[in-house]
Order: structure tokens, then sequence, then C-alpha cells
């Protein structure tokens, strides 16, 4: 058995406990800081260079989105947590890539962590973690790197009547969490389209030989994105019963969507979950009639030509006395009883559906 | 792999969210609006030829039914969902037709969201949305084409000494859950029907050679029926357990027979769902008794004519030195050897009862 | 695929919904309309002609069981249902046959729907739906068909000094389940047997065309035996949930004990369920080692013969020159040779333990 | 189909409900009545001679323990009950001998049936049930035969200063069970055994004929172990939380212990059950394997020596003018060439791994 | 079947309740005992050479972890626990090496057990119970033998500004459990190349003969991984229900992070155990496309070369008149069809794929 692998856990339980380490595989150069800052009045977005920058943002009247990319640099994500009050615990899970998505529930802030899923230009799933945290006035998002997911929400809060731009923080908060899920659909359709191609595959039988591995890593498929995706509504459930100050009454309708399709999806993963467990029953039976035709090949070939060549045998022996050999016809009478047994085989087969 | 599918959830998530999109594949010419207002007394039938004409219903003390087909119609969706004062998320969920079945309880009136589930002439599911609202004194009903499921209610409203027609709009709503539910006996005897189809099928032995892609679509469809029917027995239970004003204490009674049903059909699904399940492994051990078959028939023609002929081989050798070549009866005998080895083999055989 | 089967539900769904509809397969010409009034004092036991005889006993101080068998009077079935004062949905659950088991708790009366399971001659099992009903000093039982389940009650009444006789309806009401109960552990035993049965011929290797059809029907019976067992559990736990009028807090025991059996039952059940989904991976292994045995025997046949073959085909060759054929002894040798590879096949095959 | 066996529940429900009717296959001749009556200072050890003698026993202060074997003593089994106050169920309960584990709580006594399980010599389960009545000072235990697991409760009730001699009657049930829930330790150890035995086989490819009966067998074994093993779980609760009078709270961390065992034997059981569900699977490939053995073993074979027949064949053709026939060297040359097709195929199938 | 076991079990289940045994397999000579005293101020680590050098600690207001190893050494262990006030079952949980994970939790302590996972340089899975007890300002450990898991721990402990030495004893339980939950990250992923490893031999086709024993086996370390850590997420969710004195609420927070890891944990452990139960039937498609390879080789052997000999046969017959014999390019005719015999075989095997 091959052992040549590096353990990523390893250098992390060295630390102390609530140490914060960073354990992605995408460090970046610099740390990006981006703001929105925005009331139904005005709008600004700022592209910062230092996380002293966004200090004053803390308690101010106007709500503020401050996104974050670049894990690796520790020091700057401390240094904003802090100022924003966040217990170090909730700074490690920051940096820490490998959470399940949670939700935790403090007194001056509300911190969620989801997954961003999206399959890259090989078709294999990638799985970023992104954490959200809800104060007063204010949400803070960090990520490893920056994808597209929210340039739609972007778009919408530079337009001045937006219905964004009237809400507060935590409508902000849902509206980056549906962004989210809205991406999700697209993830568990290329999944969808995944599993019947390979049933379309596996239904033509043109079995490749790696096919049953190709079926291993869609089930791993499916159940990272199962994980990714079903601890949110218990996320979702939370928020709802909370009633914490920070949600106001109204937004929990909108919170409420987002359950709504996240069982949705839930629907659909557990439906596709169902689909590849079968595809490997589903190969087994094309191997197996692959075979039957093969068999079937040899049967036939072999019990046409066994006893014809038995028959042949017979008169090639060398006894001094076979009548048969001497009638002048006998030749041909053997090749008309030769050719019926043949076609009479072959009826016997037709007949069995063989051919 | 394929990969020249469009991305029908792109165009959605472009959106912001609660945004009015219609998802489904239906989109009709014209919207259709259709109305019942009556009381114990009278009973008025009109197909109404724009949505403002049904403003009007909605604060008199007649009981309306107002339905709508044609959910591609997103203006006139959401002016009537303004009218009528549903929530934007409601009116979002209307018009995207992959919700799964649900119900949003709001002070002043009940979402529910069902699947209508029917069998085309090709014997392929087809799944339809339905969103019903119960207010005061009506009931409005979306659908992206009318099917036939409700005639047998207007029929009843049609007629002056029906009990529907002294019923209040909480019954209405019960008596189109009522048919709906209803339907999907229907669809799960036809679902039924399929299974035992297949089982025939598969015990007369007729490999074809689509037979794991049908039983891979009939697990699909099993999982969609579920999907369709399971939720309505935590609708039902909200509806029971809720004592909203809208619904009359008396009327409670007729939804938890709607649960009994859904009950019955969520076990006969499940039961289906298990012997789907079975047809996989009786193909497989189908497939295996005809490759049994095959090889037996090799191996009594391979274990007969192959010691034959090599007794016939030994014959044609060309030894100087043969003496039963030259004796006179020796072919005779020879074949009586033969003749007996192929009756010994034949025994062995009907003993072994391979023959 | 055929599709010439009649829906049943069809007819159905025209009703206008809680519209009385007899939906079982065994009408019977006449109404049968049995009771036994009866106190610790007397008995009376009286066949009745009419359903309106059958109205005096609802408010008499004696215990009155009411069983009636015919659902197809519908008429009939409804007259007695309204004067004993059934909501209309509990009278057409009655008629409706394909019920599953329940339990329906009223002010007045207390509703439960059960099965009876019996396998017929054939060995196959049978359900008949039975529904009662408990009143203030009554219990009425309805039933498509009588059969024999309830005969010993019958004796116990007859017998003056039975406790049944001096206790209330509620006890009548658990001798009747109790005595539904009771046989189903009959069924279960008949059940185990079959599948013990189908354990030894598979052990055996008998395998015989139809055993995967044997198999899915199995469990198919399993499945419904399971569908009408379980949610007695439910019923009984209800009954000692409720704290009803009508169910004496001393007779509450005896219900106890019935759901003792249920769960025992159920565990039976599901006991057998494991064992039936067991035997189609038996029945695999069977037909695998049969076609084991089947290629041990061409192979064996194949690589004795098919080198001797060859050998004699070489000394079958026409060359001018092949100096063994002049030997005197060549011949002699040759079969020594041969005997000698013979003998070590045999040997190898004996030793592999393929013989 | 064989249907010849008797059955056992028919006698049964021919009774009135709550008869009391032994169902148990080892009657006894005589009925076994073994007491220890003791306190801190005194130990008495009787052995009664007729059920009256106990009834002594229920209001003395000193602990006493009445043990019963015998079950088929109905008469006396209903004496002894009735002057205990047991309910007609309860005595009924501990009569039938298929009862489920379970627990009955009454406000003078508290009734546990347990199920002791042990191998007999030829490895086969058994299970015998064991009921147990706690009262006010005394605990009455009913078997059908006595084993051996109460030895050593009975070596420590006779040592003046062992622990249970100066605790109550409830410590005494809880020595009991935890005696009989130690024993299921062995069972469940010997289990593990038999599993891992028949891994060994399999895995050892010696194939037997009734390996898939020795497995289905295993099942049945793991799953009646789980059956008298997880109900404890739910007795034990239940005296957790019922705040018996008879239950002195001190005694209550003791089963809770029980309590402790019972779920690491429930955790054990589970994994077993994974590993016999896991060992039919590996008997298939164990055939498959053996299966693929068979097919090289012919196929090497034939394709070694069917071509070279096929060029024995060519030369021992009677055509007047074939060239080669007459060189000298031919027959020499011709066998060069076989040799070399003969390593060519052996060098082919070597490199394929075959050999 | 083999029986030469020896049933650990048996010596236990002589004693009475609750004494105490020791049931682990590392016996050690010495008891080893060491200490660590410390306040914000001090720090001091001792080693003990008796246990009763450990009694002062108990009381002292500075916080103490003292971690005992050997739990062969039954008396010193009782004496120390009965010192600590320790329940007499809670003295025999420790020294009994088989318990689950589990809390208990008393007036003055709580009461943990746990199970160290690591794997031995074989890759064989290894489970050591550690017992912890946290009472008023210390710690208690038990172990069979110390492992480097708590190494940082002591090494945090030295420095003088850690957090670790400001807080309390809860937080030093928290930094032990911790330790131990990190500690199984490496151990769920060592498992997770494991089965990497075998999916990749498998995708390979090296068909090893271990190899459904292999995947037993992994099975069963899937299982025993899961059984360790599954139970912690209900002894944490006690910890934090519970709100003992012995845990500041501020601490819950620390135990919380540790909840979110066992939860990532049973995660990663059940995909695990998809994957390994998918390993079988990859294995078994593998042993399939292997036996079909086989037979196209026999097949196409069989094929091209049987109906060639056959024609071989035909020439060597021995009839007076068989013309063909005669003609002097009949031999070299004959070489032609059997060349485009053989090249029409060869293209109907390509064009089939099976070449
Ligand atoms: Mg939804
Ligand atoms: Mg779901
Ligand atoms: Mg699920
Ligand atoms: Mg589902
Ligand atoms: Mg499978
Ligand atoms: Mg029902
Ligand atoms: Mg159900
Ligand atoms: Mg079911
Ligand atoms: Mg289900
Ligand atoms: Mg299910
Ligand atoms: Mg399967
Ligand atoms: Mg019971
Ligand atoms: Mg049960
Ligand atoms: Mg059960
Ligand atoms: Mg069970
Ligand atoms: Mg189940
Ligand atoms: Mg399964
Ligand atoms: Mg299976
Ligand atoms: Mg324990
Ligand atoms: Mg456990
Ligand atoms: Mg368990
Ligand atoms: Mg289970
Ligand atoms: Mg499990
Ligand atoms: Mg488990
Ligand atoms: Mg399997
Ligand atoms: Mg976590
Ligand atoms: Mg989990
Ligand atoms: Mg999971
Ligand atoms: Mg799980
Ligand atoms: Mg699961
Ligand atoms: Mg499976």
């Amino acid at each position: 058995m091959t052992k040549k692998r590096t353990n990523k856990y390893k250098k992390h339980i060295k630390q102390s406990p609530g140490s914060i380490v960073y354990t992605g595989e995408n460090p970046t150069e610099k740390l990006f800081i981006n703001t929105f800052d925005y009331s139904p009045e005005f709008v600004t977005e700022v592209e910062l260079n230092s996380v002293e920058e966004a200090y004053n943002f803390k308690d101010s009247e106007s709500i503020t989105w401050i996104n974050i990319n670049g894990l690796n640099h520790i020091q700057d994500i401390e240094k904003i947590g802090n100022h924003y009050n966040l217990h170090p615990l909730i700074i490690a899970d920051i940096a820490n890539t490998s959470q399940r998505p949670k939700i935790d529930v403090y007194d001056d802030y509300i911190f969620v962590v989801l997954k961003m899923l999206y399959y890259d230009e090989n078709e294999v799933i990638k799985i970023e973690q992104i954490s959200l945290v809800l104060g007063r006035n204010y949400v803070l998002t960090f990520q490893e790197v920056e994808g597209d997911v929210f340039d739609n929400i972007r778009e919408r809060l530079r337009i001045a009547n937006g219905r964004i731009r009237t809400l507060g923080a935590d409508y902000l908060l849902y509206a980056l969490i549906d962004a989210i899920v809205d991406h999700y659909f697209i993830v568990t359709e290329t999944m969808g389209n995944k599993i019947e191609d390979l049933e379309e595959i596996l239904f033509n039988g043109h079995i490749q030989d790696d096919l049953s591995l190709q079926v291993l890593n869609l089930k791993k498929e499916v159940l990272k994105i199962r994980r990714a995706i079903f601890p949110i509504r218990e996320i979702i459930s939370r928020i709802e019963k909370n009633q914490h100050d920070l949600i106001n009454e109204n937004t929990i309708q909108y919170y409420r969507d987002i359950y709504d399709h996240v069982v949705q999806l839930s629907d659909s993963v557990d439906i596709y979950r169902e689909m590849v467990w079968s595809l490997m029953d589903m190969y087994m039976t094309t191997i197996s009639n692959k075979m039957n035709e093969v068999m079937k090949v040899l049967t036939i070939m072999a019990s046409i030509f066994i006893p014809l060549t038995f028959i042949a045998g017979i008169y090639g022996m060398n006894f001094d006395n076979i009548p048969e050999l001497h009638y002048k016809y006998s030749y041909f009478i053997l090749w008309g009883v030769m050719i019926i047994i043949f076609l009479g085989m072959l009826y016997y087969f037709k007949r069995k559906k063989w051919l």
C-alpha cells in the first residue's frame, strides 16, 4: 500500500486549542478588502488598502458590507476580527476552511459558515468556504478567493431605488445567502446531467474500463454536495426560531424562502443519490449481458461445428472395412447430412432467440 | 461526456431575490381566468377578460373561486397578487413551478402549493404545479394549463342543493385538494401496473436490451411521485394544528380525511419503491439463468462430442501397426462403443437435470 | 406493454368528496345483521331482517354488539350510520375497503379500522377490512363477509359467568380487536413457513424457473402484512393516551396487552422482511454455484480430450517422413502416453478439488 | 410446497383474551421453587414443596427472592400470582414464553420480562424467557428451566458481609438483571467468533455447499439477539424516569450501569449485523473468483491446443497435391512451428497474469 | 468450525456487580502518576511514586491535573478513586476498558470516557480507553499506556503566559478532550487514504486473493471509528445543557467548538462508510470484467479454429470418391478459403469491439 501522502492535520494539532490556522490550499499574495457602505440615500463602494480602514464602519448608522478575500493573511483576519469583537474561536473558524456549514449566535453578532459549490472546467466539484458575520448595521464576508456569485448583489446595491438599499443588514445577509443557495441549483443540475450521461453510456453498453471508478467518484460528489447543502436547513431554522434583535421580523419570511429552496435541493440530491447508487447495479447487468452475448457466440460456433467435425473424423478413420467409404455418392450424401445438421442447429438456436 | 444542455437556472439567479420568474415550460398565449361566485342562493360562473375584473370579489360576502391559468403572464399574476395582498415571495412562488409542495400561513390568507400528477399518452409521468390561496370568502388557484381534475367540482357548484354551496371557502379549498389527491390514486395504480408489467417480462425471461434503463426510469418515477405526495402529510398536519380563523372547526375533519388518503398513498408508494428496487435484482437473476442455460448447451455438446472425436482421431492415425484397423467388424464395434458413450453421457446429464 | 386493466379508482373520483362508495370486490346479495344484547343477567342473540330493527339498541343500558356484513348495501349502511350519529366521512370510510388501519376519536364514539389477514387455500394472502365503532353501551362492526375469527367471542358471550358479560362495551371492543390480532400470529407463522420452504428449496439447489417471482411475491406479502399490523401500535397508543370517557381506566391494561402483541408481531414481520430480502441474494449464489459446476464439467472434459485429440491428429498427418509411424510398438506406446496424460489431468483436477 | 407443520398459535387463539396458556416447549415434571430470605443479619435458603409455602414472604420485612421454574404448571403459577396480587394479564405474560422484553409498572409491583440467551452444545442459539417481579421486600423470578446464570448471586447472598445483603429488593432486582446482561457478552462474543470463522472459510475459498444457508442462519441469530437486547434500553430508561417508590434513588445509578452495558452490546450487535450482511457479498465474490479460475484453465487449454489441432488436421488431408507432405524434414519443421506456437501462447498468458 | 478461543468475558461475569476488573490487554509493570499543579503565577510538574501523594491536591485552590497510567494496578486506582469520592461504579468503569464513550454527571464531579484512536505501524487501528474526571480545581485522567497526544498541552502548561494557565479546570478538561478529538482527524485521514488505495487497486484490476477480506476489515475499522466518535456528540450536548457548577459559562463556547469538530468527523466517517460499502460492488464488477476478457479470448480462438478444423477434417476423410482431392490446386484454393474465413472472423470480432 502506498503511504507517501502528507498529513495536512498534523500541523494543526500541534497548536493550542482555538489557535488560528489557515487550512486551505489557495493562499493569495495580497489581502483584498472591498466595501459597500449604503443607505437609501447614498452608496459608496471602496477597495481598502489595509484592515484598519475597515474599523470605522463598525459604529456608523449606514449599512456596510465588508468583503474580505485571502484567508492566509491571518494577522489581518485576526485584527479585523478583534476590532469587531469576534470570539477567538470564531476567528479560528474563519481561517479553518474545512468547517461544516453552521450558525453560531452571539449577543452582538450572528456567525454563519457556508460552502460555495462549483464545477471547474474539468467538471470536478470544487468546494470553497465562505464565512458571514451579521452585526449591527454591517455584514462581514470572508472567502479564500472571490467568485462571481455576488456580482448580481453588487449590481443591485449600486442602483438607487433597489429594495436592497432600503432594507437593513439582515436583508443584506439574506441576499448574500440567497445568492449562494441559488448557485447550488446550477451545481445540482450539472450533477444531474453527469448522472444522465453515465446512464446513457451504460445503456448503450459502451463499457469503459474506468466506469466503476466514475460511478464511485459520482457517489463522492453527491455525498459532498449533500454535506454542503443539508446543514443549511438547520441554520435557517435556527435563524427563524431565535428571534435575534439583529434580524427584523419582516425579514424572517425571506429566510423562510431560502429554507424552501434548500429543502427542494435536498430532495433533488437525495434522488440523485438513489440514481448514482443504482448505476453500479446497472453496470453489473450491462457486463453480464455482454458476457451472455460472448457465451452465445461460443456456444453456437461450438455446438454446430463440433458434431460436424466428429462426423468428418469418423470417415477419416483407417479401418480396412468401412463400407460407406466405397459407395460412389457417399461423400455427397454426407455433405447433405452435414448441411441438414447445420441448418437444424441454426433453426434450434433461432427458436431459442440466440440468433 | 456531452455538455450541450442549457441551464435553466442560469437566468433565474441573475435576478434579485424574490423576483418573479416563470420557470415552467408551458407558456400559454393568453391568460385564462375563470370565476365561480356563489352562496346557497345563487351561483355565477364567468370567464374574465382581464385581471382587473377579478378585483371586486375580494371583499364580497359570497364565496368566490378564481381559477387562473397561464403562469407566464407574470405582470397579470403580479397585479392580482398585489390586489389580494399576497406577499411578493408568494407571488414569486406561484410563478416558480419547481416548488416543493408546501404550506405558508399568513394572517390574512393561507398559501398551499401542490403537484398535479398524470401520465401522458406515452405513459411518461407529468408533474404540474398548482398554487392555492385561501382568503376570507375566496379561493385563488394558479396553474400553467388547465387539466380536467376540477370538472367534478364545477359540476357540483352548479347544482343548487349541493353541500359545497352551503359551506365556506375553507370547504372549497378542501374539495379542490381532495380532487387533486383522489387523482393520485389513478397515478399510483398506473405505476403499479407498470411495475407488474416489468415483473412479468422479467419472469418470462424476455430480456430486452433496455430493461435496466426501464427499471431506472421507474425508479425515478417512484421518487418523483414520492416527492409530490409525501410533503402533503405535513401540509394537512399544519392545517389541523394551526386553528387558523379561515378554517372552520368542522371542516378540519374533512382535511383529516385527506390526510388518511395521503398516508395510504404514501404506503403504496413505499411498497412500489421496494418492488422497483427488487426488479434490478430480479433482472440480474434472469440474466444469470439465461447464461446458465447457454453454458449447459455448450457443455453438453462439447462433453459428448469431444471424446467421440478423440476416438475417431485415434483410428485416423497412420501407424503401420494398429491391429484393430484390420479386424473385419472393428468399425461396427467402434460405432457401438461410441453410441454407448453417447447414451451414457445423455444419461449423466439427464440425472444432473441439465436436460 | 399491456394496458388493458380497468381502473377501479376512476369511478370513485367522479363523486363528491366524502360520498359513500363501496370499493371492495365481494358484494353480497343480502345485508346480514347479527346482534348480541347482554348484561351480566341475560344475553339475547338475534339475526335482524332490517337495519331499522337495530335502532333501539342505541340508548338501552344493556351492552349491544351489532355485527353487519355486506358493505355493498350502501343505503343500509348509511341509514344505520346516520341513526348512530356517525359523521358522513366515517360512513364513507366504512364502505371504502382500502383504508389504512386507523383510529378516529369523536366525542360520542370511537371509530377503528383494522385489517383481517388470512391465507386462502392457495396460500395467497387475503386482506379484509373491518370497521369497529365503540359508542355508549354498544359496539358496531362492519365487514364485507363474515369470517370465523369472532366465533370464540360469541361462544363466551353465550356463557352466563364469563368475564366478558360482566364488563362494558369497551371490554367487548378490546375482545374483538384481540381476536383479530391473535389471528395475525397464525398468518405470520404461515408466512415464516413459506420463507423457510423457499430457503430449503434454494439450499437444495432445486432451481425452479419462477423462483425470483416467488421471492418477489413473498416480498409483497411481507409488505402488505407490515402495512396491516404496524399502524395498530399507534391506534392502541392513541386509546391509551386519550382517556376517553368511553374507555374505562381498568380496561386500558387490556389494550396495553394488545400493544405488546402488536410489537411482537412487528418484530417478527421485520425479521421476515430481512429474511425475504436475503433470499434473492441466496438465489443468486445458488445460480452461480450451479454455473460453476457446469463450467467445471466443460473444463474437465475439454482439458482432458483436446490435448489427446491433438496428439491423435499429429499421427493422422500424411507426411511422407514421420519416423514414429513405422516403429512396431508406436501405437501402443502412444496409448500409454495418452493414458498417462489422462491420469495426470485427473490428478490435477482432483487436487484442485474440482472432482 | 410442504405444509405439514402444526400451528402452535391455533390452540392459543381459541382461548378467552388474557387466559393463561403455556406456549413454551420445555415442560418440567415438577414445579421447582427456591427461596432466599435475608437481611443484613441472616440468610435462609429453602427449596419449597408447594406454592402455598411461598405465601408468607409477601409481607415480611426481610428481603425475599422466590425463584420458580416450570412454567407449564399453570395452576401453581396462577395461585402464587394471585396471592401476590399480580394482574391476570401479567400472569398470562409469565406463562406465554414468546413475550418481547418489556416492563410493566403497577402501583404495587414492577414486572419485567427478559430473555436469557445461550448457545447450546451445537452452537445453536437458545432463547429462554425470564419474568421478574419486584414488590415491597421481595423479588419473584419465573423461568421454564433453571440455568446457571444466577449461581454467582446465590454465592454472594450466602456471604455475611456482601453488599447485596445490606441493600433492598430493588438492588436484588438490579443484580439479577445485571447477571443476565453480563451473560449476553459471552453470547455476543461467541457470535463474533462464528462470524470470524465464516469470514476465514470464505477467505480461504473453501466453498461448502451450505455456506449461503450458514450465512442466512447467522443473520437470523443476529436478528434474534438484537430483538432480545435492544428493548432493554427502553426498560432501563423507564425505570430511571419512573421514580417508583420501590426503587431507591441510590440504586438508580446501578440500573444506569446496566444501561451502559446494553448500549455497548447493542453497538456490538449492530456491527455484527453489518458484518453478517457483508458475508453474502463476500461469498459471491469467492464464487466468482473460483469461476474465473475455472474459465482460465479452459481458455488456456483450448487456446493452445485448438490451433495446433487445426494444423495437424491440415496435414491429415488427402489432397493429391500437397507439396509440403513430401519434403523430408516437413514433419520436424512442423513440430518446431507447433512448439513455437505453444511457447508463444504460454508467454501470452503469462503476460496476462493468467498463469 | 474452530472453537479454541478463550472467552475474556467469562472471568468478568463471575464477579459481583460493580466489582473492579481490568479488562484490557496492556498491563504495565508499574503505576505511573504524573501531576501538573498550576495557577497563573506558578506551575509544578511532578512524577509521583505512590497514589497517596496525589491526595493533597484535592482541596487545594490551584488547578491540578493528575494523569494516571496503568489500569491493571486496581488497588491503586481504587484508593485514589475512593479518596476523590468517586462512585464505585465509576471506578469499575475506569478499569473496564471496553466502555462506550459516555458522560456521567454527579454533583461533585463529571466523569467522561473517551477512546484514543491511532493506527499502529502495520496500519491496524488501535483503540485505547481514556477516562477523565473533572472535579473542583482538578482533573484526573486514567489510561492504560501513555500516548503522545497530550504533549502539546504539557508544553503550553509550562509556558508562563499561556491562556490555559489563567483559566480553570473546566478549560483544562476542554483542552484534553480537544487534543483527543484533534487526533481523530489524523486517523480519519489515514482511513481515507486506505480507502483510496483500495479503490486504485480495484480500478487497476490488480485482483489480489485477499481483496474481499481487506474490504471487510476496512468495514470493521470504519464501524469501530464510528463507534468511538459518534457518542461524543451526545457527551458535549450534555455538557452544554447541564449548566453544571463545575463548567464556567464562558468555557461552554469552547466545548461547542469540539462539537463542531465531532460533527465534521462524523460526516467524514459516514462518507467513508458509504465508500467502503461501495468497494465490494466495485470488486465484483472488476471480477466480472476480468471474466469477460477471459471468455472473449476463448470465444475468439474457438470460433476461428473450430470451423477451420472442420474443413480440414472434411478433406481428411477417406471416401473413394471425393472429386476435390484430385484437382491440382485444390489444396491451395482451400488455404485461400481458410484465410478468407480467418480474416472474416477477425473482422467480425473487431466490429464487435472484442479485439
Ligand atoms: Mg420550496
Ligand atoms: Mg428533503
Ligand atoms: Mg435522506
Ligand atoms: Mg426522498
Ligand atoms: Mg448493490
Ligand atoms: Mg386512510
Ligand atoms: Mg406511510
Ligand atoms: Mg412501509
Ligand atoms: Mg418510508
Ligand atoms: Mg424509505
Ligand atoms: Mg441490489
Ligand atoms: Mg409482548
Ligand atoms: Mg417492534
Ligand atoms: Mg421493528
Ligand atoms: Mg428488528
Ligand atoms: Mg424497517
Ligand atoms: Mg440493502
Ligand atoms: Mg442485494
Ligand atoms: Mg458502558
Ligand atoms: Mg455502546
Ligand atoms: Mg445502536
Ligand atoms: Mg434496523
Ligand atoms: Mg447504521
Ligand atoms: Mg452502529
Ligand atoms: Mg450488496
Ligand atoms: Mg464544525
Ligand atoms: Mg453528522
Ligand atoms: Mg451525511
Ligand atoms: Mg449518520
Ligand atoms: Mg445515510
Ligand atoms: Mg445495497
